[in-house]
């Protein structure tokens, strides 16, 4: 039994959202399942002093242009949300306090993507959050004493510091075993290094 | 006629040397010219605040990582100069110093990038420069005179100028028409993009 790759990923990122409509696809190909593991990205710029794409004079403008382009190539919905970067402190914290029930937890994720990527809506508001699982069947009481939950906020900054310390610093990041790969761009490798078990 | 593909690259950039190898043959599979365009890299990053990848906490070890496996996956040599970024100032302005001899500046690029990137030799010795462009045919004296040349520095400023004024950030940044192309991991789209005449 092959262990499961990694997917790292921030919601308010574009490219982890085009990286997440074809990820469980290649590791399906391969036999591998897909683990998905929320973070919180500001936390790694303050590390490489990146700061968002959005707000780079010329990268902006570019990436407005690069992302509809290759979301049109992958045939995925894409519509920019009304806030970028959006806050996605509350998604995280939805999709780490389901950490356990791995199924539901990878559903609410494709479901939160959905929402803000491919229909523009602001995930930055916790209702929209508390919304989106409730349209999954998912508890809205339970939910909000959830993310109000001191040991859920803290779990969120351990999983987010465990990203860090296996050296992430974007989105989409993934790990083939302990083999590393940024970006929505570098999916064809993930691809060619699971069937040639790498080169 | 089609109008030729923009090419625009910088010689420290390891990412503008792995685009290099394929740009050429990408555009003949199309029957589309590529225009060489070295510029200076620099002057773009004090507009968006970048600084090189392998200064860049974290970046930095992930681009030693993947800089030799993707140039394996594209069976290209590789080795890492001894200086990173190289100044690239007197293998640029070679290079514009020649633009009107297209095929020898290209000539000369592309030997310029292969003892950089593929033998590991530093470019930023302009003697290095001089030495890679006699084992082109190149006139010795003639070059230094042209380093020297502050027509030719000009020239230099004046094609980096407008490369930003075109919106060029990056190494490699590619124009099909006026359809931008950032990275050397968007090789895959320009060349989709010349198949299909966009999508």
């Amino acid at each position: 039994m092959t262990a499961p790759i990694d997917f790292y990923f921030e919601f308010a990122s574009p490219y982890g959202y085009l990286a997440s409509q074809r990820i469980d696809r290649i590791g399906a190909r391969h036999g591998r399942e897909v683990r998905w593991r929320p973070m919180m990205l500001g936390a790694a710029f303050k590390h490489t002093g990146a700061q968002p794409l959005i707000h780079t004079p010329m990268k902006g403008e570019y990436m407005m242009r690069d992302l509809p382009r290759f979301a049109r190539l992958l045939d995925v919905p894409f519509k920019a949300p009304p806030v970028m970067p959006a806050n996605s402190l509350a998604a995280s914290r939805a999709c780490v306090w389901l950490e356990d029930e791995d199924d539901l937890a990878k559903r609410l994720a494709k479901a939160i993507f959905a929402a803000h990527w491919g229909e523009g809506r602001d995930i930055g508001e916790p209702e929209q959050v508390v919304g989106i699982a409730e349209s999954i069947g998912i508890d809205r009481t339970r939910l909000l004493e959830a993310l109000a939950d001191p040991a859920i906020k803290q779990r969120l900054k351990d999983r987010t510091e465990a990203a860090l310390g296996r050296g992430v610093f974007g989105s989409p990041f993934i790990f083939i075993d302990d083999e590393p790969f940024w970006g929505a761009d570098r999916l064809d490798q993930v691809d060619a290094w699971l069937e040639r078990g790498g080169w």
